[in-house]
C-alpha cells in the first residue's frame, strides 16, 4: 500500500542544531559505529555539510512522482532521504524540485539514485549526497510512499531520524537516541582535541594508547634494514 | 576498412551558439530524452561547459595513434568523440595533444577511456568529459577511424552531431534536429522560468501540475503519524 | 610473521627534491610506462601533489593498529603506502592520525582502502589518494607488517622506494632507479616543450612524428564526406 | 552493544513447508514487491533452492566469530542471514562451518560478503547466497550480534523471519506476513496456471491483459517498415 | 514517439541457418571485430546458443510494458533485443512471458537489463543473455518502441539484423552484410581447422604466424635464468 | 626492455603432485594467508582445478602477441599466469592457443583479462581463471616480457612458483616455500579432519576452540527472545 504519513515526530531543532559542530566520522564512532551509510554516497560539491531531520521517500526506479508528494511535507530544518526499489542512476531531482522544496524549509537531499543540475545545485549551496549524476529525467507514473521506514544505501532510516552529511557521507541518528549521541559526540570530541595537542606533539599513539605491550605480546618483531 | 571521413556538414555554428543558455538537462529533455550518455562520463573539474560539434574517432583499446589523425580534421568548434572498440581506463590524451587539437580549433573532449595531464588541461580550461583519469600512456600501432558513426558511452554519435555537455554530463543532438531541439529547449526553459517563480514562491508541483486527483485516484492514502 | 623492518634506505632527499617539477605522467613515461597504481586510486582534493619516500605498510582488512606503528617508523619526507590484506573501503585514516604522522615528518598518504575527515584532511592540505572516502572506523585487533614489500593498487612497491602523485593518480620509482628515472624524466621534458611550442603553432604530431606513411602503408584511407 | 538473542519466534514449520512449491519471484509479488535482496546475491551452484526461518547475524568485516556463536543459535530448518558491518569480499563461512551448523538444523546460508570450498559445498548441496567467492580467511577478534534486525543486501531483516531462495536470488517474508504471503502466493500461482495455458496458446497479453486501449490512449503508433 | 515497426525485413531464414556451425568468436573476427556487445552480457545457463533475426525493443527503465507489444511482432527465429533507456537491473522478463514469445516463433532473448525464473527459462531452454538476474518486477506505465534502430550493451542493432549469441556473449551481424559475414566465416573456419592441426602437432604460432623475424626486429631478447 | 627468461627454475613436480589433495583455501591458509589472487579472478567451468608452475607473461593491453612467445616457454606443467599492463576484458587466448599451449605441456591458464571460446575450452577441460569472458580479440603489436616477476590480480608471482588453483580462485605459493607449504597444508588438512568429525557429531567451535571466556570477556550477552 502506498501511504503519505504526515508530520511524524522529529528530533526537535534544538538538539540538531547542537549537532553543528560534528562531523559524520565523530557521530558514527560516538553512537558506537551505527547507522553510516554506503561509501559510493559521495557529495555533489566539496565541502557540502548538512544536520537536520529526515523526511523518508520510498520510490519506484526511475519514477520521482513521491518526491512531489514528498515537497509537501517538508518543515524547516528537513532532510530527503529518498530510495528507490531497485537500483537506478537516473536524475530524479534538478534545480526546480530543489526550490521547490526549500520553499517548504528543506535543506538537504540523501538519494541513493541519481540527480541533475548539479551546477545550479551547488550555486544555491543546496547540499545532494547521491549515487550518481544524471540528467536522465523520471517518469510520473508508480505510487510510492512518504515517511515510512526505508532502507538508504545500507541503513534503515524512519522519518524525523536525525541525518548529519560531510564530505566522509551521510550518517543517521535514531530520533530517541539523538540526545544521547550528541553527549557521546560532544565526549569525543573533547577527548580528541587532547590528544590531538599530544599527537601534534609528537606523542605516538603506540604511547598515548598504550599498545607497545600488546603488540609485543601478539609477537609483532622489530628488525633493522639488511643492507642498502 | 580504417577511413577518415574529410570535412563532414557539421551543425552551422550560429544555431551551436544559440545552444549556450541550455545545460544538459535541459537539452536532453527537449529532444524527448534521447541521446544522454551514461553516467560514468565526468569532466575532469566542476563547472567544465562545452557545446560544439563531433569529430568522432573509433580507436582500439590502448591505442591513441587515430586522435593525431583527428587532430587535423578538427575545425574552430569541434568537440572530439572518442571511443575505444573494447574498454580501456588508459590515458589516451593528455596535455599535449590539448595544445595540437587546439590549435586547430577543437575546444573539448569527451573520451569513454582515461586521461592524463588533468592539472594542466583544467588550467588550460580545456574541458574534458572521460570515464578515468591515468596516466597510462598508449601505443600507435593499430589504426582505427575518424568521422565515421561511433557509439561512445551507449549513444550512437555521427560525426557534425551537436555535442552539449556540462556538470551533469554529455548529450548528443543529432545534426539535422538540432534546430528543432533548439526551439524545443527555448521553449522548455521559458516554461521552467514560469514553474521556478512558482515553485519558489511555495506553489507545489501536485497543484502546479495537478496531480492531486491523479494520486488519489491511484490509491494514495494520507494518514497522521501515530505516537511519537 | 609480522614484523617492522626499521630505517630501511630511503632514495636520498635531494633526488626526490628534484623530481618537484615532474608530474605522474611524464615520470611514468621516463621509466617505461611501469609502476602505475591502478586508476581508480583518487586524491581527496584537486590540485595534491606529492613526492616523498615509501613507508609500507601491509594491514588486515578494517583493521589500523600498524598505522600507528608506521607512525613510528616516518621520517621527514616520506608518504605512507597502506595496503590491505583483503579489499575494504573502511575510513583507516584520519585527522589525528595525520596529525601524528606530520609531527613524524610525513608529508602524504597513499592507501587502497578508505580515509575519513577528508573536509579537515583537505584544510591541512595533507595529500590522501584512496580508494574510498568512508567514516567507518576500523579496529585494533590483529598485526600487519610495516616496511615489507607490498602490492598496492596492482604495483609492487618496496619501502624506501620513491612515489609521486598528483591529480593523475599514484606512480612508484623504485630505489635503485631514481637517479636514471630523474634524467629520463628531464629529458622528456625537454623534448616535450620543444613538441609543445610546435603543437601549439599549428603543426601535426602526423608531421612532427613522420607518421603519416606509416599510416597510409596500414591502409588508412581519406574519403570525403558524401552528401549533407 | 552486542548480544545474542535467544530462540526468537520464527515462522512455524508447517507455514514454511507449504513455501516449498514457489519460487522467489512469485513470493516477491505475492507480497507486494518487498523484501528482494539486491541481484548480486548470487548462488554458488545452478538449482540451488531453499526455504527457511532466518537467524541473524551481524558481523564486523572480515571476522568471523559470530557465526560460531551463531552455531549454536541455530534450530532445524534455519537459514543463517551475515550482514558485515562495512563491505567485505573476505570467505566467512567454508566446509568445516557448513558441517556444524548443518549439525545443528541449519539449511542454508545468506550472506553479503564471501564463502569458500565451494566445491566442496555444492557436494554437500549447502546452498549458499554471496557477494563473492573467496578463500580469503578472516579473523575472531571483534563481536557483534545474533539475532537482531539486520539489513542485509539492501533489505531489513529479523530473527525469524521466512526466507526464499532460488536461483532468482533472495525475498525475505516478515514473520507475521507469512501467512497471508503464503495465500498471496497460491493465488498467484493458479492464477498464472490459468494465464500460462492461453499464452502457450498464442494468445498475447496484450489482449488477456487487455492493453491495447490504453496503448493507443497514451500514442503508440503502428506503422509498416519502410522499404527492404 | 512512441512507434511500432511492423515486418522490417531480416536476415533470410536459410543464411541464418548457415551460421549454425559458428561461434560468437568466429563471426565477431569475420566481420572485422565488429558488432561485439559489452562483456558483461552474459547468459543465463552454460552452453546456451542462439542464431535468429533481431526484433528490438526500446524500453524505460524498470517497464516492460513494450515486450508485451514486441511479442506480437515476433516470427518463428527471432531474438529479442530488449534496451532500457537507463540503467537497470529489474527482472523484465520470466517465464510467462518466455511461453508467449516461444509462441510466436521467439527463440532467444538479449537484454541489457535483468531476466527472472531462470531456473524455468533454463528448463525450457530458452536462451537469455542478460546483465543481471533479479526477481524485481517491473510496471506497464510508459510507452517504448519496438523495431527501431536501439544501442544495445554499446552496440547499434536495427531490426531484423542477424543476432549470434553463445557462452562468449552476443555479436550483431548487420542484416545486408549477413551473406558476405557467412562466406568469411566459413573461410575462417576452414583456415583455423588448418591451423589448429599444426597446433596440436606442437608446432608454434611463432613460426605458423612467421613472428620470430618481427619480434626480434622490435628488440625482444631471450635470457637463460641466472641461477636457481 | 622486453625479455624472455628461458628455463627458469621451477618447483619440482614430484612436490607439485602431492599438492593434488589440497584446495586454494588449504593452501593459503597453510602460507599464512598470502598469496591470494582477488577475488573477480573465476574460472570458466564449475569444477575447475589445478596445480603446476608459472609462466609468468607481461603484456600490453588487448594485445595477445606475447602469449605466442610464451607458448613455447611451456613445459609439462606449467600453468600461464597473464597479466596486462593496464585494465583490459579482451579476449587474449582461445581455443586454438590451447591447443598450442597444451602442445607444450601447459595445464592451465591464470588471466587477469578476458578468454574466448570458452565452450570449447571447457569440452577441452582445458581450466582458465579470468576476469572476463569476451569474444573481442587483441592485436599482436607490442612487446612485452616472458617469465619475469609480474602482478596478477594484486599478487606477485615469479616464474616457477606454484599456482594452485581451484573453485575458489587462485593461490600462488613462491617456490621455495613449496616444500613447507607443502607440509603445512598436510598438518592442516589432518587436523580439520579431527575438528570435521568432532562438528559433525554437534559439538560446537565455540567449545573446540575454547570460545566462550573470551566472548564473555570482551562482553558478549545472551538474552532471551521478548515476546512473539
Amino acid at each position: 500500500m502506498s501511504v503519505v504519513i504526515t508530520d511524524p515526530p522529529r528530533v526537535p531543532a534544538d538538539i540538531v542544531g547542537l549537532f553543528e559542530p560534528f562531523g559524520v566520522a565523530t557521530v558514527h564512532e560516538a553512537q558506537g559505529r551505527t547507522g553510516l551509510l554506503a561509501s559510493y554516497m559521495r557529495p555533489i560539491y566539496p565541502g557540502a555539510k548538512t544536520q537536520g531531520t529526515a523526511v523518508t521517500v520510498s520510490i519506484p526506479p526511475a519514477d520521482n512522482w513521491m518526491i512531489h508528494v514528498a515537497a509537501e511535507q517538508c518543515r524547516p530544518g528537513d532532510v530527503l532521504i529518498v530510495s528507490p526499489t531497485s537500483p537506478s542512476d537516473a536524475g530524479y531531482f534538478g534545480e526546480l524540485l530543489a526550490c521547490s522544496v526549500v520553499a517548504h524549509g528543506a535543506i538537504g537531499l540523501v538519494i541513493e539514485a541519481g540527480v541533475r543540475d548539479v551546477a545550479a545545485l551547488t550555486q544555491m549551496r543546496f547540499p545532494v549526497w547521491s549515487r550518481a549524476v544524471s540528467a536522465q529525467g523520471t517518469v510520473k507514473a508508480t505510487l510510492g510512499s512518504v515517511n515510512v521506514p526505508v532502507v538508504c544505501a545500507g541503513q534503515l532510516v524512519h522519518p524525523g531520524d536525525l541525518v548529519i552529511a560531510d564530505d566522509d557521507g551521510v550518517v543517521i541518528v535514531p530520533r530517541l537516541k539523538a540526545a544521547d549521541v550528541l553527549k557521546a559526540s560532544q565526549a569525543r570530541e573533547q577527548k580528541e582535541n587532547a590528544t590531538r595537542a599530544r599527537l601534534k606533539a609528537g606523542e605516538l599513539g603506540l604511547d598515548i594508547y598504550g599498545m607497545r605491550e600488546d603488540l609485543a605480546r601478539k609477537g609483532l618483531v622489530y628488525r633493522p634494514a639488511s643492507g642498502a
